[in-house]
């Protein structure tokens, strides 16, 4: 590739046809962290929908984020999390990536994602919502904080993680979990998926 | 690989010894958006200095979070963020990984990071703060907010996207940004740094 940086200014963005200003932002963030979200409610209906704005936020305690759009379909999702104080958090494998986009689809709150795109709710010991089977790595969270963010409206929900599932033979002696191992595929964009393969690790960096 | 998942609880996590723990919950979260921020202070001191914890907040207006850690060697970017109000956000590709990692080390607030490891300020029209001349998509940007999250101490800080720079070729017709042929990288744990080949693009999930 040639490198001639075409240059666009704020008033071309605002300019933009809404979803081709929304795909474009959404492309800039660079590669995310994407994961299927299950939950339930009070009466038992389950809940699995796609996040793809998860953050880390310590490890001591272990906390994640995540960012729920006011406008979301997924507000299934946070409704849950705030009614029974837990949610599971499933890393997207690439023979799962066609399920879990279709859980993006506005289902109504009695429709089980888990059944309408075909993937398989499991209940592990005494947690009380939803993993999902099909996924090598899996957090058990207990909700702890939302905050709103005023500038827009949109929800940064924080929570602690409880319990993580993955294979033994992903984790390194450091400590290291090895996600190309695991399969664990990322997102950019609203709808492209990518699995990634090669990695290096780098020693801890000094002046 | 078999699937076979060990299940660790949180009282393990708990007992972690604690550079193990930050190495595996900072795995968690999947492949994250990494990308160089760059900076200035009021007198005139580059900085720049390595982000894995961006976030998309919204489109309109673009916005876009990171995460700072209360105990992080990147405080001299915040510091110069709420100095100058304006910082770019620079993808990393492969060619500039070494250098992108070592930017984590604690360098004097005097000393610039880009002469330090070997990267290119570039400073583009009337844009105040320097971007990374070796970056293909970069991002300028004007701070709206920071929110600490009392949980823990750290800090969201919220951007406005006020100019892109981009190789042309990588926008499609619908506004998607092909990473992978701007040889965007991205993040796991602390450490490790994966480039991406393979991507697929899903049509819009109805029920």
């Amino acid at each position: 590739m040639q490198k001639e940086l075409l240059i666009i200014e704020q008033n071309e963005i605002m300019e933009m046809e809404q979803r081709y200003r929304a795909t474009f932002i959404n492309s800039l963030t660079g590669f995310k962290a994407v994961a299927l979200v299950g939950t339930m409610d009070n009466s038992g209906n389950e809940n699995v929908a796609i996040f793809n704005s998860l953050v880390h936020l310590g490890a001591h305690p272990p906390l994640i984020g995540m960012i729920v759009r006011p406008d979301s379909v997924v507000r299934h999702t946070l409704e849950n999390i705030l009614e029974t104080g837990y949610y599971t958090i499933n890393h997207i494998r690439e023979t799962m990536v066609s399920q879990a986009h279709r859980t993006a689809a506005r289902y109504p709150k009695e429709v089980s994602e888990f059944v309408a795109v075909g993937l398989k709710a499991q209940y592990v010991n005494d947690f009380s919502v939803p993993f999902v089977e099909e996924a090598y790595v899996k957090i058990g969270v207990k909700f702890r904080e939302k905050v709103e963010l005023a500038i827009n409206g949109t929800i940064l929900v924080i929570g602690e993680i409880q319990q993580v599932h993955l294979p033994h033979e992903v984790i390194q002696v450091d400590g290291f979990v090895d996600l190309v191992h695991a399969g664990t595929i990322t997102n950019t964009g609203l709808d492209s998926y990518h699995t990634v393969t090669k990695g290096t690790r780098y020693p801890y960096a000094k002046p």
